[in-house]
């Protein structure tokens, strides 16, 4: 257990509007810091003011990278208390991530302690407007000042808090993506199974190439023969082919995405055969031509599913199933957001509670 | 050309010791900084006291990895003056990584008057001990405050010096290097070519592994075959075989160094066989084997030029010609660090001269 010093905002911000929150653009009072030093460990947790941080500009985490990040969100329920989605397992996550780039270990139940108490401090900026989601962000930059290419001797572990919109303002709608078969986002013996920064700054050059041809997502390829499907931008992808449900393995260049784990999970509680395997683009192709490519989705913590309609392969479009949501991404979406939000029932434990019994208003 | 606004620092701070400089620990009383703002471009160039930054905890570079960095030194000649080598090249390099990464292009010129400018500022900590230098990192890191995996609006450029040691401080030394077969540094589509943060982070683990096993550097294989010889940490890697020099030919995950350049030149200049190729683990080793492995050495800024003397592989160890210095080795070296220092002329028009007419002592 961490005793956390809670030092409170003396002025608080004014909210935002709710209907136009976007993503990741507004901040709440407070964030969480903890430091590291080398030989002393983790110390001195606190949940302060939101502000600026100061660093030295040889700061480790500016020339080389050394830094990670976590996802995941608190959901307002209808009687006002506040959910947390399975967050031990970004805990993992983060550690797995850490060992990766040399960083320090953080307990799972001091990494979850902070979400809470985090968030606890500012529970009023979780939104209740329907799809609305506190986002939450934990994440780690190493901060000794020196110029030496080796694991920094310092670190700041943080979180803060984003308010964010519905993701679907006009329901669930499928999205086209483009197959990216020059650009590689991760290779096994790199970093594409951590959370780490540098693959994100890496893959922004590819995303905005689609972006600027009317795609919403690019949809990675194996960094060794360009033909093994592997993830979307930000999400873990789906196939449904003549009834079976397939998803690519965790072959080592992949990230581990809770969404996906938590539907894989779904799909065998509901017996639908599904196979975590190497997917070929060759095998969707065909599958789309003779018509059994049924459905075809992207899962991860913002959009939680997201339906793709059209997939873009070198030069050709490929469509899913006439453009429309099939029912198995209709089903995940109402399950998963149904119990995030407390109205379907968790028998999975995946759920995690926030009391806030306070004022919890908006404004 | 930009007008730099040259805010000098109140107070000067005392100089380390000359003798135990080291690499990247000390830095300098000033920096310099320019700003860029979406539709403004970059403004503000000015040189400061070297102090904290202060940015918003959601800003870009702490999250998504987007930033690069470059590394160069400025050389005491015995007249007093300073010597750049190749600075040029150093700019040209900057925008080839801010293009894959998204970040915008800086003029040439206007890196090189901000180079020339901080050091001149700053010239009385260019150190005058044999072997030792003033080391330049110039970096660029995103601003904007927004957790959208996008590229920022707003950078920083800047620049910061830090005085450093002699690399061999007992002279040349031939060290050995650990082949990783494991872990990968970057692939062709990655960003291994470009000079971005993220590369570093992700490499740490396997030069920690090797260090540990008593290897001074860790040199990389292809991300596909895990066979083809790649660089070597900070620095790229020349074979002589029979009389011949062979380099791994730029093929999309390599580094483009400077040293490497400048050593292909002048071998050429030398009438030596010079080869940019794909060379496999299994010819080295072959040649190893038949005592036809005269010389290896890495080539980066910070060593010149790194002899090596023997090469793990799987488990086995391969000598490099009686873990001696070879010719060319030694000719290389004494023929840089001759120019960079002003003692060998200059043919190849790479240095490029700084006045310092004041009192350029180190105290
Ligand atoms: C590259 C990548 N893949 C997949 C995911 C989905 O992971 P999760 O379901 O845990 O949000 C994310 C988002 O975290 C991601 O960044
Ligand atoms: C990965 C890598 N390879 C090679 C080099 C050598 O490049 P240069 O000769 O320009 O210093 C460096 C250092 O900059 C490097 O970081």
């Amino acid at each position: 257990m961490l005793t956390i010093d809670i030092i409170k905002a003396k002025q608080l911000k004014d909210k935002p509007d709710p209907n136009n929150l976007g993503f990741g653009n507004y901040f709440t009072d407070h964030m969480f810091v903890m430091d590291y030093q080398e030989g002393m460990g983790w110390h001195n947790p606190r949940v302060k003011p939101y502000e600026d941080l100061h660093l030295d500009p040889s700061a480790v985490v500016f020339h080389y990278g050394q830094e990670m990040f976590e996802g995941l969100k608190a959901y307002r329920r209808q009687d006002g208390e506040i959910n947390l989605f399975r967050p031990d397992m970004n805990g993992k996550r983060l550690n797995n991530t850490n060992d990766r780039i040399c960083m320090p270990q953080i307990p799972v139940e001091d990494f979850v302690q902070a979400v809470r108490t985090l968030v606890h401090t500012d529970a009023s900026w979780v939104p209740e407007e329907a799809g609305t989601s506190l986002y939450i962000r934990p994440f780690v930059i190493a901060t000794e000042p020196t110029l030496m290419v080796n694991p920094s001797k310092s670190y700041l572990f943080m979180i803060i808090l984003s308010p964010v919109g519905a993701y679907y303002k006009e329901g669930l709608n499928p999205v086209r993506i483009y197959v990216e078969d020059t650009y590689v986002r991760a290779s096994k013996g790199g970093v594409g199974e951590a959370k780490t920064g540098g693959s994100y700054g890496a893959s922004m050059i590819a995303q905005k190439n689609a972006k600027n041809e009317g795609f919403a997502q690019v949809l990675w390829l194996d960094a060794i023969e360009h033909r093994y499907v592997e993830e979307v931008g930000t999400m873990n992808i789906f196939f449904k082919i003549r009834g079976k449900v397939y998803t690519p393995a965790l072959s080592g260049s992949i990230l581990p995405g809770i969404t996906r784990d938590s539907v894989i999970s779904l799909l065998k509680s509901w017996d639908i055969p599904i196979y975590e395997e190497r997917i070929s683009m060759d095998t969707i192709i065909e599958a789309s031509k003779n018509g059994d490519l049924e459905e075809v989705f992207g899962t991860g913590t913002a959009a939680v599913i997201s339906p793709v309609g059209g997939i873009h392969f070198k030069g050709l479009d490929f469509v899913v199933h006439n453009n429309e949501i099939g029912p198995i991404t209709r089903r995940i979406y109402d399950t998963l957001t149904g119990m995030q939000y407390g109205n379907v029932k968790d028998d999975f434990g995946w759920i995690e509670t926030i009391e806030d019994k306070n004022d919890h208003g908006w404004l």
